[in-house]
């Protein structure tokens, strides 16, 4: 892909302040693009609340079809306004977001934490807080199997089941793996509840130490996903890489977000490691109707994940850019209340 | 009960460092039961990792029976000695802790998370942390349910089936309506994943609003676990009843005993609230086998799981006074490092 220097991108803007927060990721996009003579195609799609209001549609074949023909996809934010109670709770993350990301076979869901120069942590002593969650993304508690029985009755049964399977959990160690031995720590913790989920924690188990037997140059450890959250608030620096499932990914990243200044800084990929379809990159944050509109969402989420976008494509060095010019702008306006449109344009004078 | 005031007491004290905490509990409870006029006797029972190891036996049918005869259950903490490889991972805290919470039909696992005046919260604003989680004991991804398929090989599954029923929810949400009634803020949160666990959730939040028709004097509201967790670092006063399914209550707990300055301080009740089997308190902290045998361990979880005890058995005055007495000596010692019976002295001396 380096060779021929050409993007074709798929961006979805999606609700709220994801249209906002977009635009300054494709300002930036674009000049990096320039500057590094990428040839950058964006073809726009409309999905999201907003669009389901208005045509009743979530995410059609067709759609999907036409998304899979792109290199990668920029996605924004999907997720109606609470106060419009039209949309069914859920139905919009489920059908689009979680839909695209199994159907596009994102098996690994990529979320760094980074406590930048600049931002400010809650935690009194964060210590040096960079570390890599690798979130399984297409199976577990995600699966979408279960039901209901006697629904709506006082003998209601609901039932959740997480589907676990070795060839899932085996490319999700291996590109852990992988990714700590390009890291200074190389140290991988695997995240899970094996004392309670014993059948998917004692497979989870089971292919890390297979796994782990080929990397003797990474250095593993294991911890409940509830003694991870302590962690996390008392000592998130001896962290390095961290492998878990789709629910407790999803659950730390959170965490992950808050202890590093805020899931304003939070990137996500959704990565189809095998290159069958389009992968995609999104803020951790959500639509967050309630400061929509108004211009003053923070793009850094979103820029850094055009930095992931990037980097995934091959273009490391275009990749790299971003990066720096995001750190440069935090370290240089700390704590500073800018505008949308402000940040961009400091990140695109940095780049 | 209060008729009476006799305590027919069952105390596991278990391993590591359980039998330290246990033994300062106990004699906190000795002291308060004299102040108080309560006829306390214990029977302790032997079960651990220990016990497994001299014995082979966890948790006998014939010793639940005669757990079941007491009033209440002391418990240190059960678990073995990571170092010590021949005891199964998670079998002796399935086989009694999670045992115990299931024969005993344990529907209210009751957390709360306080920061105490002296205690160090790892959060630089962590503002007026004062709540209480009411995790279910009894069903969720707990119920044991779930299996593997052609296990050991490339081609495993491995599956684990959250049960939820419309029984163990209302009777726990009710429970919680209660509890938030009587407290000074009088709020509830509902913490889930409706937004991808549907069936579940659906099943959660329809008991919510049904049993919230009936609380118009509580004002609730409802977040992601991933979001809870964030407000939880950043804005933890927010919170005061939180109402919470088996394994999230597992997270947040651990997360909330970190926040408010470490586990040393929680306490968990594990509460047959309709009486037909004796219920079970015990520090949120495990067996710390690195840490056992120094006579170091901070017995302040089991005293203030000593005092939900005393309420749960109707001795509000006794339970209160031990609750003044961990507040002062708290107060009058932060962050002072002292032996297990150093603080145990400290608390009787303040009772
Ligand atoms: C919106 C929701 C379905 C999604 C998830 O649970 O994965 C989000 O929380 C995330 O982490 O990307
Ligand atoms: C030891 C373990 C089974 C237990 C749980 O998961 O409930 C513990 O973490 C707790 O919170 O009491």
């Amino acid at each position: 892909m380096t060779e021929n220097r050409s993007i074709n991108l798929a961006v979805i803007a999606g609700d709220g302040i994801g249209p906002e927060v977009v635009a300054q990721a494709e300002r930036v996009l674009n000049h990096v693009a320039d500057l590094e003579n990428i040839t950058l195609t964006s073809t726009p799609y409309s999905l999201g609340a907003e669009h389901w209001l208005a045509t009743g549609e979530t995410l059609t074949q067709e759609t999907k079809d036409q998304l899979a023909t792109h290199d990668a996809i920029l996605f924004g934010a999907v997720g109606a306004d609470p106060r419009s109670a039209t949309v069914p709770s859920g139905l919009i993350e489920r059908e689009i977001l979680l839909n695209l990301r199994f159907s596009f076979d994102h098996y690994i869901n990529l979320r760094p934490s980074k406590l930048f120069p600049g931002a400010v942590s809650p935690l009194s002593n964060p210590g040096d807080i960079d570390f890599v969650v690798v979130r399984e993304g297409t199976e577990g508690p995600y699966a979408g199997n279960g039901g209901l029985l006697r629904a709506g009755t006082p003998a209601e049964i609901a039932t959740e089941v997480s589907l676990n399977t070795a060839y899932g959990i085996e490319r999700l160690v291996r590109y852990a793996f992988e990714l700590a031995t390009c890291r200074e720590k190389k140290k991988l913790t695997l995240i899970h509840k094996t004392n309670v989920l014993v059948n998917a924690g004692q497979l989870y188990s089971r292919i890390f130490n297979e796994v782990a037997a080929e990397y003797p140059q990474v250095t593993t450890d294991y911890l409940h996903i509830d003694a991870a959250t302590i962690f996390f608030t008392t000592e998130p620096s001896r962290f390095d890489v961290i492998v878990t499932d789709n629910l407790f990914g999803d659950i730390l990243t959170d965490q992950a977000g808050a202890i590093t200044g805020g899931i304003g800084y939070a990137a996500c990929g959704n990565i189809n490691a095998s290159g069958t379809f389009p992968s995609m990159f999104e803020p951790v944050h959500g639509s967050a109707p309630d400061i929509a509109g108004q211009g003053i969402a923070n793009p850094t989420a979103t820029v850094l994940a055009a930095a992931m976008l990037l980097r995934h494509l091959g273009f490391e060095g275009a990749a790299a850019r971003v990066e720096r010019a995001v750190e440069a702008d935090l370290a240089a306006n700390p704590g500073a209340q800018r505008s949308t449109e402000e940040v961009g344009s400091a990140i695109i004078a940095a780049l």
